[in-house]
């Protein structure tokens, strides 16, 4: 199949070469796994985003949903792709046979899900909010709550949203002033509105569970009183049944530059004075219960902003392929024949560009992704607590880099494309525009950079820090001893040196100030997404070369590409950092410093 | 008035402290002119763009002109707009007293012109390719072809196109297929199809000038072999009468990512066999007539870019003035009010950079524009060479770092905005895709590379380059007597020498191998024109230092936000270059030996 999603040979390099993942098939929860069924669940969902997600990509993009006041309409191939994702089972893909599961690890369900976000990441929130919430309800909510509202989710009969922004109060959730006001019988009443929330409304399933955070009447100022609720469209019976549509309305879509399928919606609650809501987990613990599945939520957006730069590169490698255009310097002979694109060394530069970004993106993801399966399901207490640490630390990254970087490979498929790229005859303008919603929501890029600089490296003394360097000086010593490779280990140790420099330097200056030690929190998380990224290459070609001395004469090719692709990254890419830490080290002012009224 | 267009007073800076542009007034051409006629001008333009250009912005964008197979329809708005255009003399503003025109600097029409980009770029699109069509016409036109189609383009009667790109050779002019047929009574027939034709077909005037890149039979191949032709819509008559309709058609509209107010089309010459053509000039010369208006056509489309930075810019500047949001560091007790979001640090970094970018542009542009102004009219022969010479070789940075990094002022116009920025009920996602075409359009950012590495800096023996040299030499000089400056004008002096050898090294590259020499051309022109950045920045620095000595408290703090965007430029921009000179100077190969096999 070439479906331009993905290069499936790149996916079962970093599936089964980089991160072995057959080797979790010896762990009990997946005893029934094997290569074959890992890869059967890909087939599965490359079928199905292709015949079902890629064809109206484009459609849903020109007809986006539209709210008459009383209904959302949107085109009916929506609902048509998300019942077949669901019939396939996907909506369970990592929860247990007893749910109705296919219990696989969460590295192959997030390939998966990547599959149908290439092929078309509008209709897909749909689906991955979902999966979102129910993982919330299992982990926090009763046995009865998971029964009503999480089990229907995971069977696709109900479909789920987070609700946590309000007008007010966008990233600063500390200021949501949504109320939720208790009631005799123990549930609440809930009296607020949200913004922003994605898949708020829609008529694709039978019921949609909100979880909303609102502040417990009495409860204290800022995000030490927020708790957590559910709060259903239909409510839902004690038998499962449907009863009355309780009081949350739409009050109107957000028009959005891309991501256009997916509703985006501003939601009133409680405007009649019967939006009747059920706690989750504890009162004033509802940021620490979304916040339990934050990693995972990061993990998606980065891998979404991963996907669209990797199906807007096949593109863009597929027209270089077929265009004839132009003549290579010094052949300038009109009488001879224009060459296929491919061959200009700048339309070189480019694809190569984003062959480093959305191949280095797809194995970052999905190597965080295995952390999740070795945190959830090692049989190593070491191992377990390890895989943590690392996703904490890398989460940060995870989310940001694709996010700015796999923006910037849509961009260069645009400029593969020359003119046609800019029009709407050729897909990659709206992979571009989609894409650039990644920077922004599950915390926006600055966030980020104050969550990595602000918290995580410097967590518990910095061990996190630390072992991501006991991890990396790994990678360093192997690939020395390989010929072609021990250049980029030396780069690699230099740069991992900075970084703890870097981070010394910076952290003595945040324990003064942190204003002044955090206000170019954003330079550090991009200094330090590319030397994780170089750390990422160095590993790919690691196991490149291995490729390459096994001999298999077939993918040679693969494999040579993929040591290019290292070496661009660390010729291209990597030395980007060296004026990054001059100017983070020198504690530079230039922002912080400028004066309102200067601009 | 606070039309978010350009800060007025900027604009003034630039003209009058940093151009002295009043100067131009003791010439004969433009003695009737004095300040106060310029900024007329200015503010006529301001206003019409307010009153006529602004508020259809958006109304086009989400209605973009369509065809129904026999005429192209679109909102009223854009005529109305025209009309008030055209009857306040923007259409000829540089032109001759005597042709109706102004008689303004081509500076302030430049200047004037910005307004109405930034206000709408796509309505815009209609009357600057009549100018640029209408001064190719006067240039290289018999008087009677300037009578007949000039003349009524600058009255605003006739609206006029440029015809280069067909669907088998976009960038590849020399691959044009379109024949020219000569005829017994010296005019000839054409037959062909163009592509990425703007305001190819439209009804907004009584007719539409095409000027065609076309071949006539017998002539050379390649770029030897291409004669220019006016082909008019309605055919003309001597007495300047309309005549019947011409031979061209209308095939179809392409649809865009943005600037979607200008119509692109697909143009079908002579399907029937009947499509009269002039030539322009000389036969086989069409080229050199076309590249003629080459330099302006460029400076048009990076000041097209600045603009739309610019107004993002004065966007995300208000937005982030009135949004309330979070806290700063170390400030986060939560029955403290939220803080308007231009306090944190990093909201001001993406302010700062999209300050440094869009004012920095706007400084580069009209720089490049008073070039073409002294080139023009200059009575000193040696400053109208040399003005010659510095434009040459700066209209590739001019018309590509616009296009890069005032892109890149919109995304961090978005990202300010948060959510909102990625709505349609805000402007600046609208900005961010219409800017998207100026890398694209009037010569790609690999095509202005290859004009600057592989043709502009080696030039004659490089002399374009060492008068640069010398001119930023003399910043140089004078930033060093100036206290808080001296620093800047030292890392100007490194750059310099930097690029000096960097140039060297690629050209003695170059005389080896065309190919290999040019194959990292992009990232020379990067470092390129950053390093002629930081010089525009210096320059600004030391025009607003003297202002600051000289007093004015109420201009104070426009000037130190000019010395603190100047800070910025040097602490966080001109260092990029570093890595880029390595780079280049290795001569590395990574793209340029990336095989098709390996992608």
């Amino acid at each position: 199949m070439n479906s331009k999603l993905v290069n499936r040979r790149d996916l079962d390099f970093v599936l089964y070469e980089l991160l072995d993942i057959e080797q979790l098939t010896s762990r009990p929860r997946y005893a029934d796994h094997s290569r074959e069924t890992f890869s059967a669940a890909l087939d599965t969902a490359e079928q199905i985003a292709t015949d079902k997600f890629a064809p109206h990509n484009r459609k849903a993009d020109l007809n986006e949903p539209h709210f008459d006041g009383q209904r959302v309409h949107m085109i009916p191939e929506v609902k048509e792709a998300l019942d077949a994702f669901i019939a396939a089972g996907f909506m369970a893909a990592g929860h247990d046979y007893d749910s109705g599961g296919m219990q696989l690890p969460y590295t192959v369900v997030l390939a998966c899900n990547g599959l149908f976000k290439a092929a078309n990441v509008g209709t897909s929130g749909y689906p991955f909010l979902t999966m979102g919430n129910a993982n919330l309800l299992l982990a926090h909510g009763t046995p009865d709550q998971i029964e009503r509202y999480a089990r229907p989710e995971l069977a696709g009969r109900f479909f789920g949203t987070m609700c946590l922004s309000e007008p007010q109060a966008g990233s600063s959730l500390a200021d949501i002033r949504t109320a939720a006001i208790p009631q005799a019988d123990g549930s609440y009443r809930i009296v607020g509105n949200k913004m922003w929330i994605s898949a708020g409304e829609h008529e694709l399933s039978e019921n949609i569970i909100h979880l909303v955070l609102a502040r417990i009447q009495g409860a204290p100022a800022g995000i030490r009183g927020i708790s957590l609720f559910i709060v259903p469209k239909f409510r839902v019976n004690a038998d499962g049944s449907l009863g009355a549509r309780n009081d949350v309305a739409l009050a109107g879509l957000n028009h959005k530059m891309g991501y256009r399928g997916t509703t985006n919606c501003v939601l009133n609650f409680g405007e009649k004075g019967d939006c009747r809501a059920e706690l989750v987990g504890q009162p004033n613990q509802g940021l620490a219960c979304m916040f339990h599945m934050m990693n995972e939520a990061r993990i998606g957006v980065g891998f979404g902003a991963v996907m669209l730069g990797y199906t807007g590169y096949l593109h863009a490698l597929d027209y270089a392929r077929n265009r004839p255009q132009g003549r290579p310097p010094g052949a300038k002979d009109p009488h001879t024949p224009q060459v296929p694109i491919v061959q200009h060394a700048d339309i070189r530069r480019m694809l190569l560009a984003q062959k480093a970004y959305v191949e280095g993106g797809l194995a970052l993801c999905l190597y965080a992704a295995s952390l999740v399966d070795e945190q959830k399901t090692s049989t190593d207490e070491v191992v377990r607590r390890e895989a943590g640490q690392l996703l904490d630390l890398l989460t940060p990254v995870v989310k940001s880099w694709p996010s700015q970087w796999c923006l910037e490979a849509n961009s260069l498929a645009i400029q593969v494309h020359g003119g046609y790229g800019y029009t709407r005859e050729y897909p990659v303008e709206m992979f571009y525009r989609d894409n650039r919603l990644n920077p922004i929501h599950e915390g926006t890029h600055g966030i980020q950079a104050m969550d990595l600089l602000g918290r995580k490296v410097l967590m518990d003394g910095g061990s996190g820090l630390k072992l991501l360097g006991r991890e990396m000086h790994k990678t360093i010593v192997s690939a020395k001893a390989h010929e072609g490779l021990g250049e980029h280990a030396t780069a690699l140790a230099g740069a991992l040196e900075a970084v703890a420099e870097t981070t010394r330097i910076l952290a003595a200056a945040l324990a003064e100030d942190s204003q002044a030690g955090l206000a170019n929190a954003t330079v550090y998380l991009e200094m330090f997404g590319h030397t994780v990224m170089a750390w990422v290459w160095l590993r790919l070609a690691l196991v490149a070369t291995l490729g390459l001395d096994a001999g298999s004469t077939a993918d040679a090719d693969f494999y040579r590409g993929k040591l290019q692709a290292c070496r661009y990254f660390f010729g291209w890419e990597l030395p980007k950092t060296q004026p990054q830490h001059a100017l983070l080290r020198s504690l530079d002012t230039s922002c912080l410093g400028m004066a309102d009224a200067w601009f």
